[in-house]
């Protein structure tokens, strides 16, 4: 492909609205334009690599026996009001009206189209397993849309739903989906983790999110691509290297999820879902009596602690939620956080949110800051994170302004349901009592389900098994951010490339190293000057020989100076560059491999095998 | 593929709803369902022909060198703001606002967006030209969506964007175009005609359409299918022939355009662009006076012909039209037609309705009926066709309810502009001189556009030329209908398949004989009975070996009775059949050719060399 005929609108500058460092790149290397808040527009290069990963899925979903369709994305809400979706999703939806006036959404997912679809055709267990996907744009209309392709009001997603009798099939499903998911991450060159991940808002039981972890900002190995000038990092002139740290630490660690893994096993988990390994200490202490003392502008734990000179891990915070409506208080030890999503899945709660000053103060007759468990009504649930279990004697706030109780001690003062509800921290122990946890930041690229019958119970999908008993068909879902996947490429693959003028003086700038499988082009062909007529030659004969060899190539033909035709191709990162220069007349030509940064000089004859051995190499 | 992982809900009779023989079939044949009304969901058979067809377009289009992208759908309606669309696209548009109250709306085409994109990103005329398009789900709230997929409110296009300093080049795309289109077209085993077309609605200069033929009800040998045992349609019993002639004529002819093609030239134009050859005639007659007759209860041209006794062509029929909100009056000859896209056309006009009652009233100062040109206002403007001009002495309304005046002649009854305004019929000279006009009902399935500055102009997208002076880009717009392509090539290649028991009934039973080239599988392979170990495996090894040899095979392998298997697959139509039958255990399979029916027996050995002649002599 000539680079004359492509739109490649790439910038001089960072564009001054994004914060990471993928949003960045695809938007100054070209790749996608934003169209309003959250919709974009992808390029000609965007496009590629998105061809190029819909085939990678392509290809290992066909090994699974999944089968590609594809439903509406505009869909009448009648389907989601028999799922009860249309009043629960709220205002991500976008909802809109036909000319009749019915009502219609446009689709974030599909369970219900697919659920309906399967329910009018399928009767019998004899129809079933069935494995259906789609690659689709969906839409949700994010409150606050970002960072690129991360957080997007329009995407592209791959979105796959089975249907089984039993849910021993929907295990062995639920297994392909799992490796087939972690083949495809692998061949697009992604690192990534699969982790337990929080299936409760789609009403799952069981589920497993791919998360492409975030590079770590100070790694300079990891960032760093130093020209052939520069022998290693040690070269790098001290305060050049601190404005390359600042550099990097300037841009925001993308990923809005935390993964939580161990340092020694295979455990790995959303922070949302994370667990510590924890064992109820075996303590004979004995109770105080409870006593009410004044603690007054104390509003935090620290606060108390400080003014009544206890340790932390004998005080006890109070917090109210409100769950489907319901009051719930949740105890946690000292500064320790709650983790909403362990508390909302305890609760099997549909919602879950703080409460308000209004409802605290109906709720225990006191202000935020001195709330505690001590002489509630009786009908307010009182969840504690099994850590308040080892806190004795403790601190609680009074529920009178001002005032704390010491001593309290649960059991005699107050009961709770004992579950785990506190955040993890990094560095304790690893749930499966391997290692300590570690924390990495994460961007979410996949996530399978196990749906069970959320969607066929409600929307009447049955079949006849061998007796000719009705049941509901047990269903999985299984999706990857098509569009996302092309941040994650990038934030993973983008480097600052550190060079050193003939005068001694340091250089850098972003460009990206794009992965051979996802690269919009495997060669970037580039012509020194087009006004030479043996360079255009040697350029022809060169792209004839890559093509016919299976190389895509993209040939910049374009009339510009050889500066900026060589930034622009530090900023798309194909894996080989071969410049046609000077020794152009003799038929000789540069090929550069991008991600070792080796570069040599060849003879067009034996251009082929020098790219077959240097790419093997990698 | 194991038809058993397959989503192919096949029903035992034509669905109810379906008037055309496209729509039914595929609904039938399982490869689509409606969610609601205009809006499909296109099952696992329908994504591989559209994912088949757009693999054939997308060949072709890096021929001539146009670039893929992918554009949102949700577009704001500040973008169509701009190109003043979003006022006057009408009811099809769907409109919807986000959480902000921003307005948005789903795209039923891309001019504006992709007018945006290229202008800002494209300053130079050396950045041109550029050629993009995309493939992509489209949106329009039809009033009345019907046919399956010939009619809908969510569809799949291919839309394709030129981009150029001036004509010659957009010429030359144009041309390009063309060319692709006729490939592709052909390729896909369509029976079609390129026709020239209105661009009026588009805002276009140059257009051509390109339409699927619709066969003709009455060509039994384009429709029947005869089974061996049946030597010719003449062994077919009149009474059996009889109910073949009325199955066919029952199902409505699809398509909503009528092609004007000639007899023995190349012309072909949408009825609603055709001309046919006119000279006007030389011929000399004495002007008789006009004269006021009675001619009560007479409403249409007949009624005063026979009541005046005189001949058609010499009476004029007054027609009153809103051009953009004026009156507009036109005249044609006896009861020819008139065509109102030459009428808006010709008037430049943006919106072209009937006038209603009081509107003749106000400006004829009669009722319909009664209209005539002689003695209207000075301001009002009157169309004659150019046959008008042949008309002498002619009988006319004479703007009294119930009156006509008889010797009317234009230059000194009335004066008016002479236009090609009429309705071609069938059988008129064609314009070119050769032949004479033929209808045909057409499926339009493409059109492309010269736009000009339409768009640019409006939405500011200028380029500095070779002097540095700034001018609009001029541009040219592409589409192809994907979804409907797939009822386009249902509806040529349905057939009846007539056969004849042991007995000597007659049969006859409706299916698909796909064209190679879009046939979701290249082989339909049938075990006839799955518990049959060595069948299974004799399956499973010719399965491997098609495959090995670049077949894409659906094998049958459901435990059903085999008669619903057959008639699944007549439905389903797949070009090639192989049934694994009684002579499983000697090796022995039966080959079917759906195309020329012809039918053989052939040991697993010999299958591919087989299938290689057979399908070579199509």
């Amino acid at each position: 492909m000539k680079q004359s005929n492509m739109l490649i609108p790439t910038l001089r500058e960072m564009p001054s609205d994004a914060q990471v460092i993928s949003h960045a790149l695809m938007v100054r290397a070209g790749y996608v334009r934003q169209v309003s808040a959250g919709i974009y527009a992808y390029l000609p290069l965007a496009n590629r690599t998105m061809q190029k990963f819909k085939a990678i899925m392509r290809e290992e979903f066909a090994k699974i026996g999944a089968v590609e369709m594809e439903a509406p994305a505009l869909l009448t809400a009648d389907l989601w009001r028999e799922s009860g979706r249309y009043d629960t999703y709220g205002a991500d939806l976008y909802r809109l009206k036909n000319r009749d006036q019915s009502d219609f959404i446009l689709g974030p997912t599909h369970e219900e189209t697919l659920t309906m679809l399967v329910r009018d055709s399928v009767k019998s267990y004899k129809q079933l397993p069935l494995n259906l996907y789609q690659i689709q744009a969906k839409y949700r209309d994010e409150k606050r849309p970002r960072n690129g392709l991360l957080r997007t009001r329009e995407f592209i997603m791959k979105d796959g739903y089975s249907f089984h009798q039993d849910y021993e099939s929907l295990d062995v499903t639920y297994e392909d989906y799992r490796k087939a998911y972690e083949a495809i991450f692998t061949r697009a060159g992604l690192d990534f983790k699969a982790i337990i991940g929080d299936g409760g808002a789609m009403g799952g039981k069981d589920s497993q999110e791919f998360m492409a972890i975030t590079p770590d900002r100070t790694d300079l190995d990891h960032w760093l691509v130093l020209d052939k000038s520069i022998a290693s990092l040690e070269d790098i002139p001290a305060e050049v290297l601190e404005n390359i740290k600042q550099e990097l630490a300037a841009w925001m660690v993308s990923g809005e999820d935390t993964v939580a893994y161990s340092s020694e096993s295979a455990y790995a988990a959303n922070l949302e879902m994370a667990t510590s390994a924890y064992q109820q200490k075996t303590k004979v202490v004995s109770q105080e009596p409870l006593e009410k003392v004044a603690t007054p502008d104390c509003q935090t734990i620290d606060d108390v602690k400080s003014f009544l000179g206890v340790p932390e891990e004998q005080t006890i915070k109070t917090l109210l939620f409100m769950a489907d409506g319901q009051p719930v208080v949740a105890l946690l030890v000292g500064n320790d956080q709650v983790n909403d999503v362990k508390l909302k899945n305890y609760l099997a709660a549909d919602f879950l949110e703080p409460a308000s000053p209004e409802q605290a103060l109906e709720v225990f007759g006191a202000n935020f800051g001195s709330l505690g468990p001590v002489g509630l009504a009786e009908d307010i649930r009182i969840i504690a994170d099994r850590k308040v279990q080892d806190c004795h004697n403790a601190v609680v706030g009074a529920n009178q302004d001002g005032y704390h109780l010491t001593g309290a001690n649960a059991g005699r003062d107050f009961t709770a349901e004992y579950v785990d509800i506190r955040e993890v921290r990094e560095g304790e122990p690893s749930p499966d009592g391997k290692g300590v946890l570690k924390f990495a930041r994460g961007i979410e690229i996949g996530h399978i389900f196990k749906l069970g019958t959320r969607y066929s119970a409600s929307m009447g999908a049955n079949i006849l098994d061998e007796n000719g008993r009705s049941q509901p068909i047990i269903m999985g879902c299984y999706g990857i951010g098509v569009s996302r996947i092309l941040s994650a490429v990038i934030e993973q693959h983008a480097r600052l490339f550190v060079s050193k003028t003939p005068k001694g003086d340091y250089k850098y700038a972003w460009g990206i190293n794009f992965p051979k499988e996802l690269a919009p082009y495997d060669v970037h062909l580039i012509t020194v000057n087009v006004k030479d007529d043996q360079a255009q030659a040697l350029t022809q004969t060169i792209e004839d020989q890559l093509q016919g060899a299976g190389y895509d190539v993209l040939t910049d033909d374009r009339n510009e100076r050889v500066g900026s035709k060589f930034s622009d191709s530090d900023l798309i990162g194909l894996p080989i560059r071969v410049t046609v220069g000077k020794k152009a007349s003799e038929g000789i030509v540069e090929v550069k491999i991008k991600t070792t940064g080796d570069s040599i000089e060849v003879h067009q004859d034996n251009l082929l095998e020098t790219l077959e051995i240097l790419t093997k190499e990698n």
